[in-house]
């Protein structure tokens, strides 16, 4: 059964007038009415999961809803915003992204593992084991978190570099490997010494590797 | 509850009578009586996630199961056959591992990616999805994949480069890394286009940073 239908009602369309009565949104508060909320997320999680995230709008999700897509524009801003809350990412790579942008093009590798580790080893830990164990066992939240990755990391990463299109996916999708194995292996396997080593380490070892895949020679599949 | 000892059964020691009357061991054929058989796999997973493998013994685990060592031995040959019995490895390593090892020390990297894809790409993928979506689910099963990865592969591939023991565990773990990313990417997210691409290509690209993690400059931890 698709969940998106499941959560959906389609008696239930927002009016405009609804729409104007909805309270607006301020940060730490979940806005809107639950149901409407939740019905909106399901079949924003379908949609993605489906589609991907390129191929999903935010009209067919309002469609699967039952609400207006201004609606959905109201409770959860971009199409980007609304993919991250459907998929409980515990941070936002837009907010996290421009201090790795920052650095220069040969720093780039260190600075994307220097950052996985910031995350990482902070608070939004919990969250992010849940989303990998979620999707290892489940093949729809599998490529929910494939569509993060890429769309709002990897893509954002590598578009700093001024290489063509297909050459960015398979650097994107080099770097990805390295990155989750890093998750893997130190926060899900705990493998020694990677587990308990300095994060200033962990850069110096495995920030070179990922510069190669970013803008060493490489050729395409 | 501990699932060594919920398997035992104290009162149930093999005697040299029913040792001497256990069938051989022949291939394809599990051996001897399958309530032993169990309680005695059932202690070595618990013996080998609480101690490790260095740390567990043959003697301890005949002991959890209330069997006599001999018997274990009868059963499932040496230590690290009982191992790969426990955590029900789709592959013996050992068995594996004498092709990558014939490589040059320059062409181990490669050598080790080209086996890991060989592994994944053939039959054994659905046990070894098996593993990894326990292990990431269970913490006890990370434990065993872990001592899978370390005692079994990474220690194997490192004692053939003439280093330290400290550094042979800092760059076998670093292989871990990209070695568990590769399947998270490649067979899990299915992440494009690693998911699709050849054995070759993957090899280039990825085996080099494998190579480095071997043989090139690293600081220890």
């Amino acid at each position: 059964m698709c969940p998106a239908r499941a959560g959906a009602r389609r008696g239930d369309v927002a009016t405009e007038d609804q729409l104007s009565a909805a309270p607006n949104r301020r940060p730490g508060r979940r806005p809107g009415n639950p149901d409407t909320r939740d019905a909106v997320l399901a079949a924003a999680r379908a949609a993605f999961a489906e589609r991907g995230f390129d191929g999903a709008t935010i009209r067919g999700i309002a469609a699967d809803a039952g609400v207006d897509p201004a609606l959905v524009h109201h409770y959860f801003g971009s199409k980007d915003q609304l993919f991250l809350a459907a998929i409980e990412a515990p941070a936002n790579p837009a907010d996290l992204l421009p201090e790795v942008l920052a650095a220069g093009r040969d720093e780039l590798g260190a600075a994307v593992v220097r950052l996985l580790l910031k995350v990482w080893d902070g608070p939004m830990r919990p969250a992010g084991l849940a989303l990998v164990r979620s999707a290892v066992g489940n093949e729809w939240t599998a490529k929910l978190l494939r569509e993060f990755l890429v769309t709002q990391v990897l893509r954002r990463v590598v578009a700093t570099l001024e290489i063509p299109a297909a050459e960015r996916e398979a650097r994107g999708a080099l770097v990805a490997s390295q990155l989750i194995g890093i998750v893997m292996a130190r926060y899900v396997l705990r493998v020694e010494p990677l587990a308990s080593a300095s994060p200033q380490w962990l850069v110096a070892a495995i920030g070179p590797n990922v510069q190669r895949y970013l803008t060493g020679d490489l050729e395409l599949p």
